[in-house]
């Protein structure tokens, strides 16, 4: 027996138009008649991620969420959709909750108060990145138990970085003391009453933050060329050698080898580099069950 | 203990060859073996899409079907795989129904006797969209209970689309008076003898069903830019007030804002472009549960 | 109700931030309160595949995997991420087995001593492609029941194609006499040991297995066009006519039809090409199986 394909609406008679339709409708009056409540999440990413976007994910299935896979590439956007009508639509086809990324900062400013299911933000631009907060906060937590006296180092270039003065801000309000290190060049007069080289930084932080030089969002000009970045303002053996024997050194990653970072000490024992990978699926598992709960109830299995 | 990977031919000895083909081979004999029997879905997008993407995709998981995830842009189609050889491929490889969307119009037709599962047509170029159709008669048969007698004004280009011109014929065969609006250098002869000016159509139309313009389809020469359209051709809030009580708004989106329809209409009363969304999802539940009953009787969980 | 929205870090007071913490802090104890205990797989695709990745796919939803969808395109590789930092980091986020396919051959030396999950190869440029090899050893394996003593021809690009010899050195390692044809051009001094032309090799091989000319890969140079080709190196129907009844004929895909094979012959009653795709969902499901029950004991459901 041929299967029968459905492909064009000539094919199909009045009488079976209408047994289509009450079918769809039977569908539409009882949602209970599925195999299963499933609760969808939709990521929806318009810039370049791996870690963000993959740990949502594990997230979502380790909380036996299903995904709705929106590709930003082959969606709608590129006929000119807005992000407005592209989060509705998902809102309109079942999702329970998105995360989105988006390069615009503040995108969702415009989507707040209009959308009905939560949405999570996964970074926009320069803007924030909660979650990368997060994890980095429980991070610290896990090692020291606390933030109160425990010391911050950011290095590399906190200025254009919201997230990182985002992080700066919540560590200094959790009970941290918090300083900044990198290229002068890169500081604001505010940031400077923080300062210190990073000969000094190194023997007292009891965490190194080192931030990625982040080509590909605006043109920094690199003071002296990656090499010269990584004497000056990167950590190399010898500075990892005279810090504490409990301090630990931290990167959100992807990271650039050998610019912020030696090689040999991206997976030393001080680094919790990975470590802070596999955080941000506990955390983004966290804030998807605050989120659903709140706005759900028992929704969640 | 490290993990044993399996990276070159070199590293299997016969005894472990022959083993693995057995256990393969166990696998080719007892499918009944397999921890649960799955239905794949696997949804071939070639063209951009949004809504009937996701919603296919939404449909599938709601009936429990599993997705086998395919994408153009990364496929062997960009070796020059043809289209036939491709849904052969995902046949052999086990997907039990396929949902295609495909620029080249009547694609269908080199597959359909040859394909040994049902295709869903996703939309072929300015063609047939059949779950077009059926969500926008489910939202018409929701709104009226019917379809004898109910006044449908279809708005934009229906010239060039085919899928407004078939939903025109299967509106008219359920017993709608299907009237068309817009540039009459948009019309055909045969267009124009169910000509009626917006000016009119709103005040007796049950259903404003607006068109999109299709820029990326083919160069159609603005009439007098996008402005002067929405002015002439497009709903806008004054026109809307004559609408009638019961009279309802629809379009397939995505959505030209102040072009088709004003910015403030999308989400009025009236409209029913969301509601067309939610819809979507069941009519494709229903288009699905019908090929694969059809095809496969007991298959569906 | 609306919904409490993640977008920001200055939205969470101290409080609702240790909270958060505790959480994470709580699925980061205790795993086994997650619904089930989900096995991920990353398939890491860098070039482009319709066979490999869905077939690899199809085998990991058989066997109650997940996926965890890694896309290059999408990836923090496009801003410089190492190879090896995003397979450490898809094992760090969670993933129990990775499948790569990248274009630099032996990609894998430089993370075969580092990464604690199972690399499964899915080809390695002009390399390796163990997975392809099993599948046209269990298709030779289900057809002649041994290897011993069984002819098999391999026509075209031999030299270029290690995946090719990596077939011709195991299947001699078997037990088979392995022969190649095609241009003369493309043979070394080794091959041409085993080299016949194609009139003669049609009339005693049990298996004619056809490679595809790989245009993407190297600038090879057309002997002579590739209508030319088919006629002399080809398959077509009058040289198949003169194939032993019992000889099939093997061509791992994507076909170029008209050049390595006849399109009439691509579904003949000879030809085991879309049983190699079936096949190739079996083989993956026993190497999957082999790495992780290797590996993760009673890890599979």
């Amino acid at each position: 027996m041929r299967p029968e394909h459905v492909l064009t609406m000539e094919d199909w008679g009045r009488e079976e138009i209408h047994e289509l339709l009450d079918k769809a409708q039977d569908f539409a009056n009882h949602p209970s008649k599925l195999p299963s409540q499933r609760i969808y999440a939709a990521n929806l990413f318009f810039e370049p991620s791996t870690r963000t976007k993959i740990s949502f994910e594990a997230a979502e299935r380790n909380l036996g969420l299903d995904l709705l896979h929106f590709e930003a590439d082959t969606s709608s956007v590129k006929k000119g959709e807005t992000l407005y009508d592209t989060v509705k639509t998902l809102e309109s086809i079942g999702a329970d909750v998105v995360v989105i990324r988006h390069g615009k900062e503040r995108y969702f400013d415009e989507l707040r108060n209009h959308i009905n299911i939560p949405i999570i933000n996964g970074g926009d631009g320069c803007g924030h990145h909660p979650t990368q907060s997060f994890l980095d906060l429980l991070t610290i937590k896990q090692e020291f138990g606390m933030f109160d006296g425990i010391n911050v180092v950011i290095a590399g270039d906190i200025f254009h970085s919201r997230v990182a003065r985002s992080n700066l801000e919540v560590l200094e309000r959790l009970g941290a003391n918090v300083f900044v290190s990198g290229p002068k060049e890169w500081m604001s007069e505010e940031l400077m009453e923080r300062y210190v080289p990073m000969d000094e930084a190194v023997e007292f932080a009891d965490v190194m933050m080192m931030l990625r030089i982040q080509h590909e969002r605006h043109a920094v000009k690199m003071v002296a060329g990656p090499q010269k970045y990584h004497e000056q303002y990167g950590l190399n053996e010898e500075k990892a050698q005279r810090m504490k024997p409990t301090s630990i050194i931290m990167h959100p990653a992807p990271i650039n080898r050998n610019v912020e970072i030696a090689d040999a000490l991206v997976e030393c024992g001080r680094s919790r580099i990975f470590k802070q990978m596999k955080n941000g699926v506990f955390v983004r598992m966290a804030v998807l069950s605050h989120v659903l709960e709140n706005q759900q109830g028992g929704l969640l299995r």
